[in-house]
């Protein structure tokens, strides 16, 4: 079972993605699972269902129990947690940074860095000053790299990565799925869904 | 610790609500909170929230990844598993049959089996005779419950019921709220509810 696979998907501005985040790498090498990490926009996926924003700020109830669901479990988790405002925050940038990253060496860290720059410090990441400061505890050189983001190849990258996301049945961040197209939703998933791509069921 | 407790908020329609009723009698017993039983409906909840039916109805993707979730965590607890149709049913009954029960001593065991009626043996719970032979299979008299169960006393018991969910913050089912208000949703947030309830946090 060497070739055990999963694809993690994932939008920035998810707030159960953040603890999601962080657990997978370390939960992945105990399984013996190797991880893909794959930004995209839920943005889109959210219109085509009729929504202008999160769910979680269309329905009252529900985002009050999301607020305090991922707040008891970051505490559990030992992990800081800190509130975004506003919410959702705009992943744009985050999102093509991370697939630059992604293709060289230090795309997980970023990933890992940035969430815990939004939950952990509650800084915005639509500001590209937020990313830079990011990507300079990276030791990697923001201004290329900002730049980089902006080039046509790393917009329709990422346009394609949601629109695969899309064709895939994902709805929601963090999704889970299998190399045999078994999809898992939530951070409270991860666990099973780990298991499956490792055991194929 | 002696009077942990945790009151189980469910409607009958609900999906995630079946696993969930079924577990939840001996975890509560292990861990040693006291269980309270609440129907409610969540239909009057989700009209307010602008929905005419399901959200696992209005939105496909979602509707798709809970059948399948469903599945694969009644595969996990070795359950019986038939998808019920139509969905979601009219829980209306069953849920007043169960008030009366459960001011009896034979309410817990009709919740599980009115939810295997419907889960494991695909049979319409809307339909009065499926009523009656869960009754008669617990041995109790399924003519004068499906009689008292049209008194205003229990129709106006129900109301009360809906409204103290509603007023709870109850938005979905199942739904854990502990003597301290902490509420906690789904089916896998179980253990952390009851945890809760015995350790007050």
């Amino acid at each position: 079972m060497s070739d055990a696979a999963l694809d993690f998907w994932f939008d920035f501005a998810s707030t159960y993605s953040y603890p999601a985040a962080l657990r997978i790498r370390s939960l992945a090498r105990q399984t013996g699972v190797i991880i893909r990490f794959r930004p995209f926009l839920l943005g889109p996926i959210f219109k085509s269902q009729g929504w202008q924003t999160s769910p979680f700020n269309l329905y009252e109830a529900k985002g009050r129990n999301m607020w305090r669901d991922l707040e008891r479990i970051c505490a559990d988790l030992s992990l800081p947690f800190e509130r975004p405002e506003p919410f959702p925050q705009n992943s744009l940038l985050g999102a093509r940074v991370a697939l630059i990253g992604l293709a060289e060496t230090w795309g997980e860290d970023f990933c890992e860095a940035l969430y815990r720059a939004q939950f952990s410090e509650g800084r915005r990441i639509d500001n590209p000053a937020t990313i830079a400061d990011v990507l300079t505890g990276l030791k990697i050189d923001s201004v290329l790299v900002l730049s980089n983001a902006q080039s046509d190849k790393i917009k329709s990258e990422l346009r394609a990565q949601t629109e695969e996301a899309e064709r895939l049945g994902v709805f929601g961040s963090p999704t889970f799925i299998t190399a045999d197209g078994e999809l898992f939703w939530g951070n409270d998933r991860l666990e099973r869904a780990l298991l499956w791509a490792k055991e194929g069921h």
